[in-house]
């Protein structure tokens, strides 16, 4: 007889990839994605790159190469983290791997036994929950308000709580709320960690792309006990396509994840790392991630706008800073998962907010995605949603 | 308390990942690895194929795709393995892996509880040993000679044991032996798997590089009960730098393998994937498969007839109709890994075969890689390998 692992009963496609899905169509004006805009993608660039590469270094690029990852490429990583996240590390402190979210799928196999605890953000990634319950955790999650994590209800959680062995954060522009941390609730996040010395896993894929107000240090840059693990992310800055992350984490930790990707995939793919670094060689990505940020802000504007102008009193919604997401709080007694099918039936899709508590029973949300539309759609999507939300209201 | 899972007790960095950095040195002669030749690759044409899809479909080689792979990649797939394994399948029943490397990971988690059991040849491959032992699962090794597994052994072995949970299994120029199973014996395997539906995990990376001898039915070929789970890769027969491997599998088995791959790492290289592809466009695979052979072929005979001129006739080794390594017995009171430092005083490098056998105990082997040495080095390499042995003869 065939049985599956344990595991296996806990694991369901993500209902954001099955929605995505249902709105590739052309004619939805979906806000569903997480995707950056492919209009703004260096297609020419990792080209001439790519170019490059195969020219200089063909044999190479088609060969195995370490785990760790290429050495050129780790050194510009450890030059990005010094000027945009304030750490100082070395490339010894770097592991490449296959985009972020495999860091979080390693961070779960790393420090979870079944029944441990995770700590996290309420509500947080979908994505990252999905990757630890593999590793059948308990979830907590922490309340969050405007300023981040609320730091008390950290500290009464991790004092009263066995087994807890890691926290799992997005401090930057938090996919899905759009929420960043304040310095202060950073200070005293670590503050609060340092004294119980449980591992943090940083999730930073949008921390790059702040449309306005001032660049928060990373708490791997306040981190000085070696608890803090990075992930960082080229998905957002240049291509998603190429599939290249990052962990940033002390030596013992970081040997740990470099043997789980041994066994999970030997190496990252030659090729995309080497197409990586030459690309950074050969442009200025500050430059690029600058045309990103010029051209999302905007799209952000005009959602947000739109929100204030149709939305109902009752309705809320977050005001992000930068990153890809807002996050919109319906009245409780509404559904976000019900009032879906009438948003698409009239060809605007969102992902309702409800798989996004790993513990369930809060419906009342759903997250907005402004990346990947043009303005005039997203005025046009969110008059739709206003209008929705309005039939529903009691 | 910063504290791991206790699946990292069991996980150490593969000793032949770490061997092959000392051997990386251009004045060793090394039969360590597992590479494929790097002069042979097609670095033209993967330039060629990759201007071309960046070209066609820059925005989409850059953006993310479907969990499941791109889908005219998975028709060459379905296509190759019709041509080359006998199997008919469509690319509902494929899954685009970031090498066979993750398909091995993705099993263990998908059928592997703590203290499961797992049947294997006797040796087998280390890298899918490592990747398993994450599951926590114990191992029986079930005997082979010549012809493949011994058949009545796992017979035996299944009718006295619980929670076997799957068997893993390399019948094409196994790595490490280079041993191919008979017909006989494939036919009789599959009669004792389909009596007690055991999964099957068939890793298939070398079938394609067949120098002499007929070409073998996969066993998923003879699948009547969805039992058998495929891995393919393009590694050993393009390049391992793009890391395109995939899994063929039935429905309910292949939805689990698409669950874990979603939190693993979303999907694999989107561009790695279209160049795949655009190559398999262009180029006929099968003309550059049969250079590869010819190349390969010619430095098995150089090891062969070197090892027959001057081993001791005390010392067994196999004669691996295809694939990239011949296996070496010593007489039992030798230890491959003392030897090992002798041999790379001379500047020649093999991996000692004791880390082959999960449960340990067997240190007169040593394992031979031919395809990234010339001929030349091969039998200078071979001679001095001779003359340690024959330094420690009794």
């Amino acid at each position: 007889m065939v049985s599956f692992s344990n595991r296996m009963d806990l694991l369901k496609g993500s209902e954001i990839r099955e929605l995505l899905k249902l709105t590739s169509q052309p004619d939805i004006i979906s806000f569903a994605g997480g995707m950056p805009a492919p209009e703004l993608f260096p297609v020419e660039g990792v080209k001439k790159a790519a170019m490059e590469v195969m020219d200089e270094a063909g044999r190479v690029a088609l060969q195995y190469t370490s785990t760790d990852g290429l050495p050129a490429l780790r050194e510009k990583i450890v030059a990005r983290m010094a000027a945009k996240n304030g750490v100082k590390t070395d490339i010894d402190h770097i592991l490449v791997t296959s985009g972020s979210q495999q860091g979080l799928d390693f961070s779960a196999r790393i420090f979870l036994n079944p029944g441990d605890v995770v700590l996290l953000e309420s509500p947080s990634y979908l994505g990252a929950v999905n990757a630890f319950k593999a590793c059948e955790p308990n979830f907590i999650e922490i309340p969050t308000d405007d300023n981040g994590m609320i730091i008390e209800e950290l500290d009464k959680v991790l004092a009263t709580t066995k087994n807890v062995k890691m926290i799992y954060v997005i401090p930057d522009f938090q996919n899905p709320t759009g929420k960043t941390w304040s310095l202060e609730r950073r200070e005293k996040f670590m503050e609060v960690v340092n004294k119980y010395e449980i591992p943090v896993i940083e999730d930073n894929p949008y921390g790059e792309l702040r449309f306005e107000g001032k660049d928060m240090p990373s708490l791997k840059s306040m981190d000085t006990k070696g608890l803090v693990i990075f992930l960082g992310t080229m998905s957002k800055i240049l291509a998603p396509g190429l599939r290249i992350g990052w962990i940033c984490a002390e030596d013992e930790i970081l040997g740990k994840y470099n043997f789980i990707k041994q066994g999970a995939d030997l190496q990252s793919s030659t090729i995309d790392q080497l197409i990586a670094n030459k690309f950074l060689e050969m442009y200025d990505l500050d430059e690029h991630v600058a045309k990103i940020k010029e051209v999302y802000r905007k799209r952000r504007d005009a959602m947000l706008k739109t929100m204030e102008e149709t939305f109902p009193k009752e309705v809320k919604f977050t005001h992000p800073e930068g990153g890809l997401f807002t996050w919109v709080v319906l009245p409780t007694y509404m559904d976000a998962k019900a009032l879906a099918p009438q948003c698409l039936e009239k060809k605007v899709a969102y992902v309702p907010g409800g798989s996004f508590f790993p513990n369930g029973g809060k419906e009342n949300h759903f997250r907005l995605n402004y990346s990947c539309m043009p303005e005039e759609k997203i005025v046009e999507g969110i008059t739709k949603i206003a209008e929705v939300i309005k039939a529903n209201l009691k």
